[in-house]
């Protein structure tokens, strides 16, 4: 075991704070990982506050982290010393249910190993986030980082990247398709990105009338306004797929009139219960809404490949460990365009 | 124009009554049907009653009507005066939409028009639907009804048989597949049989144990208390399917949780609003949630001929043209295994 530093809290009520936690020794498939960025999901936050019931303290947040390759273990064979790295929201899963053998360790049958906040296979203790100097993974779950990015830019990219990534590539967007990204925040910027790259018509259907620069900005093609009755109306029926990475209640009904028969809307930001759906919005055209959530291992360095080619990364703001309360804060003000990036150096030299 | 009998309402209040209707001359196109036999649907009901908010009056019910060809046109090439005929929720829709080019007429983009309360296209006036001893429509609206099946409990067939027949073949259940029908009436009943014949492993869903033994012999494998937890949990992640025909509110989390990764419920039934769906149901598995409406008339048609070879027709209560009031009242309470059908000599006779 080796002592290092990391940020975290230790009850849903106290503000992170330096601490010392412990990380395994690198085993023979392991790597080991000197974080350089770790971004700051709501997800993080939710977490430390334990709005989802299921936090054990202490709790140290981060899935969203890119580092260099410190030492891997003898039968490591993809990574080397000095390689740029990813890890996402999983460290570990069974490896042998019919989850883990589609490569969708996210619905790993026996239950996915997260980042944080879960039971360490390794050490029978538990999982700790990348807000912390170090980490160490077994090889399965390291991801290569292309080189050619703006790599504090990439970290948001291993949670807010590839849960918008895996639907519009598991539903097949492609060139020509009309895709809605509904809802502007972390998630909503970087699906506006991606589906432009896969060549859709890319529309930000959003409340907010001045989100349309920045979404114009980021690569939408234009921007509906959800609130102009007259402007969804003329919309009606025409898109292919929607992104709906809204992440608090709300009604879906008018969202599922813009599609065409047979299309699909996918939630991949409702974490409170939505608004009642009517029946007939999905029985008159035969609408489809679905689920997803993040994207298997190999599926996420598809995306972080697909990013490389086409030159994406998140828009950042960085700070330092210190000011991550007064992050969290912001976030939860929905004050960040669009991601913060924790520069890990601030915590090393600290 | 044709006077003929029907039965029918003045307005959302009152009961059906004897009237007279008129019916349009048999154009080139055209197939004049003598009607036999015309199932009682619920939704009879509602647009008797306007629960829609869509009628207008005089309003005669019935799209589940299987008669004897009386008459064709000239340019009718596919009936000839004796066939065996079917008319179900359709008469007629602009036949150049993508929808209509698709074979998907119930959703043609133009509006299709209901087999009753629509406007007519040939006479400008309305439709008057199959409580009624004759009806007159275009050749690519009537279907064939093979003539080895219980000809009065094909009836239903026509709306109850392709509601839940085109969602099963729309999603292609096969044999092995695992089924679930929830809700045990109209619908439900035929869902049981067509899954079975279609050599699924058939689960009847529904709150009421007492309806175990009939959902056994209409067809299902086995049955599934929605009210018992252990059973619900028992079955979770375990269905291919499910076709949802529960008409009225309800909570759907606990149908979602039964769904395999990447499977679809299917809601037929649904003509309130649901209970607030979670997100989390959707996004754990990635499960999706769909509709369907009736089928189109290919797709109907490809049910009969199935029916034909399976030997399905609908579990029937026959009733007398008079009688149709008292059905209504039976109808509302869940008081009819499984539909009722009217005997149209009846109305003739009267």
């Amino acid at each position: 075991m080796t002592t290092i530093k990391a940020y975290g809290t230790e009850s849903a009520d106290a503000d992170l704070e330096l601490m010392e936690i412990e990380r395994r020794d690198v085993k023979a498939t392991d790597v080991k990982i000197d974080i350089l960025y770790c971004g700051v999901c709501h997800s993080d936050i939710h977490a430390a506050h334990n709005d989802w019931g299921s936090a054990t303290y202490p709790l140290v947040p981060g899935h969203e982290i890119v580092g260099r390759v410190l030492e891997v273990g003898s039968d490591v064979k993809n990574f080397k010393k000095d390689d740029l790295v990813g890890v996402g929201c999983m460290v570990d899963s069974c490896q042998t249910c019919g989850a883990c053998e589609d490569d969708l360790e996210q619905f790993c049958e026996k239950g996915m190993v997260a980042t944080y906040n879960s039971k360490n296979k390794h050490t029978g203790k538990k999982t700790f986030g990348g807000y912390s100097t170090s980490v160490v993974v077994t090889e399965e779950f390291v991801l290569k980082v292309p080189e050619n990015l703006d790599i504090k830019a990439v970290a948001p990219l291993l949670c807010a990247g590839i849960t918008t990534f895996s639907p519009l590539n598991h539903w097949k967007i492609k060139k020509g398709d009309k895709v809605g990204i509904v809802g502007l925040g972390g998630l909503g910027h970087m699906g506006i990105k991606l589906a432009h790259a896969m060549g859709a018509e890319t529309v930000m259907i959003t409340t907010s009338p001045d989100k349309a620069k920045d979404a114009k900005r980021l690569g939408a093609d234009s921007v509906l306004i959800s609130k102009d009755e007259d402007e969804m109306e003329e919309h009606k029926g025409t898109f292919d797929f929607l992104l709906n990475t809204v992440p608090v209640k709300h009604d879906i009904n008018p969202y599922l009139k813009l599609l065409k028969r047979d299309s699909t809307m996918v939630m991949v930001g409702a974490i409170e219960p939505l608004e009642p759906m009517h029946g007939g919005s999905l029985i008159m055209g035969r609408k489809r809404v679905a689920g997803s959530l993040i994207g298997g291992i190999k599926e996420t360095q598809e995306m972080l490949d697909f990013c490389g080619e086409n030159n994406i990364v998140s828009d950042v703001e960085m700070i330092e460990m210190k000011d991550i309360n007064k992050a969290f804060e912001r976030v939860m003000d929905n004050d960040v365009k669009y991601r913060f990036v924790i520069d890990m150096k601030s915590l090393k030299d600290k």
